[in-house]
């Protein structure tokens, strides 16, 4: 496996990096971002995996989530992949939707042709990725939590509740957290996993949770004027869940705050401080 | 003077906002954008004009720079216009160059055809911008200071040293200290401003100064791996400038850092205490 690096820029004391390679997962180039905050330079340090929503690549969160400074105050280090398997070998939508295909993996392992060549990105969040991040001296890479926001909030969720005892702890910002019960989520577990509904509810946090999912430490923040709140993110379904099972997850509706990353902007530094909490007690 | 307000983002419990307006010193639509800390809500707060860099529009710092966290903690709003004016009816580098026309106005008052129509950029910050800031309730508008980047620095200096009494305070990150001095400044001060070198030093920071400018709290920082420190930036003139005047500048040369807004990002907090540590004192 060979990494190139192709950006590298001191943030906060430490660097922000970005690299590239082949992908043996997904079939395909791929691009992910990794920070790696000053305490790298003389201790190993823990990691956050960072998955993005809808439309976004590995860059949207390292650009405007601010995050940088929070990680270098608690000394972990961010890795964000991009959202999808990306090339033109990659098949698409039909029809160039930002719901669905490049740009719109939903972190699950497609079974459905086209799709199941390229688009398994659950394998590369659980299995390459880590692998990868094994390969850094600087990180103690088996001391990791995992983050993310709307698409990638559901991401997160379900790779950690399908993982236990693999990330410390979890937390979302605007997460879909019921993709079986929502227009963005049928369509791509429709598309990507067909219509047998029994694998879908391995990617539905809810539904995970439901099926008795063991408990890590959990967080969530919603927006109240998140325009994709009563259709696409359903928050309230994870409220009921989570109480109907005793599922002790901390779930923060925040007055007036959209679906932007000034929304996660504003609330990154909470995030990053409750997952240092959780990785610091390992 | 009509301002369309076209978005609002909550953001560390202040509004995030964008407007458009008519502008009658350049003639021509434009945007900028406002946070206003949460302190607005209930009193007026100090005001923090941000000039950007080449290339940049009135986004780019509002998106990169995580600036809004420090504005909340000190409650101060920030005032981001665009870099130039624009639309198709302003004339543009026939080239498409990116360090000249649209993108570039290097903060003058153009004097020379056919720039001198629109570009227009000094009056706008120092006179059109403040009339409309004087219009929000929530801003104690008189009470100001000023800061940049690249360009947005040299434009910061400029329109400081220029104004007596107007600003507060000032800030520059990796600014172009000398436009009369380096290939960036050298075409754009001759194409907007002419062959009359005279005129050219009312838009240079090192020639203001070294011209007996009246002091006022001056912060600087330039990291040392930026690419255009050497042939562009020229910190080493502006250290001169205010050694052999007096001139009690604070200029930090920052190791590792570069030119793009991961350096900003590291040091943005410090600046807005620097300002916030002034205004308060005025």
């Amino acid at each position: 496996m060979t990494l190139e690096q192709t950006a590298s820029n001191r943030c906060f004391e430490g660097e922000q990096l970005r690299f590239k390679h082949q992908s043996q997962t997904l079939g395909c180039e791929m691009v992910f971002s990794l920070y790696l905050p000053p305490q790298a330079k003389t201790q190993k340090v823990p990691l956050l995996y960072w998955l993005s929503g809808l439309t976004c690549t590995d860059e949207n969160f390292v650009h405007k989530a601010g995050a940088q400074r929070y990680a270098a105050e608690h000394g972990i280090a961010i890795l964000c992949p991009d959202t999808s398997p990306r090339g033109d070998d990659v098949p698409d939508d039909a029809e160039g939707a930002w719901d669905f295909g490049k740009g719109a993996g939903f972190y699950v392992n497609a079974t459905q042709a086209p799709w199941s060549s390229h688009y398994r990105m659950y394998d590369y969040v659980t299995q390459e990725l880590p692998e990868i991040a094994a390969g850094f001296d600087s990180l103690d890479s088996a001391r990791c939590s995992i983050s993310g926001h709307s698409m990638g909030g559901h991401g997160a969720m379900v790779i950690a509740l399908r993982n236990p005892g693999t990330y410390t702890s979890v937390s979302a910002f605007s997460p879909i957290v019921a993709p079986t019960q929502c227009p963005w989520g049928e369509k791509a577990l429709g598309n990507y996993l067909g219509e047998d509904h029994s694998e879908w509810a391995n990617y539905d946090a809810c539904a995970l949770i439901a099926a008795g999912a063991s408990q890590l430490p959990l967080l969530v923040d919603q927006g109240e004027a998140d325009d994709f709140l009563e259709e696409q993110l359903r928050t309230e379904l994870l409220e009921q869940t989570c109480s109907e099972q005793g599922y002790a997850a901390t779930i923060r509706r925040q007055a007036g705050y959209d679906h932007s990353y000034y929304f996660v902007a504003s609330f990154i530094g909470s995030h990053i401080a409750f997952h240092a909490q959780t990785l610091a007690a390992e």
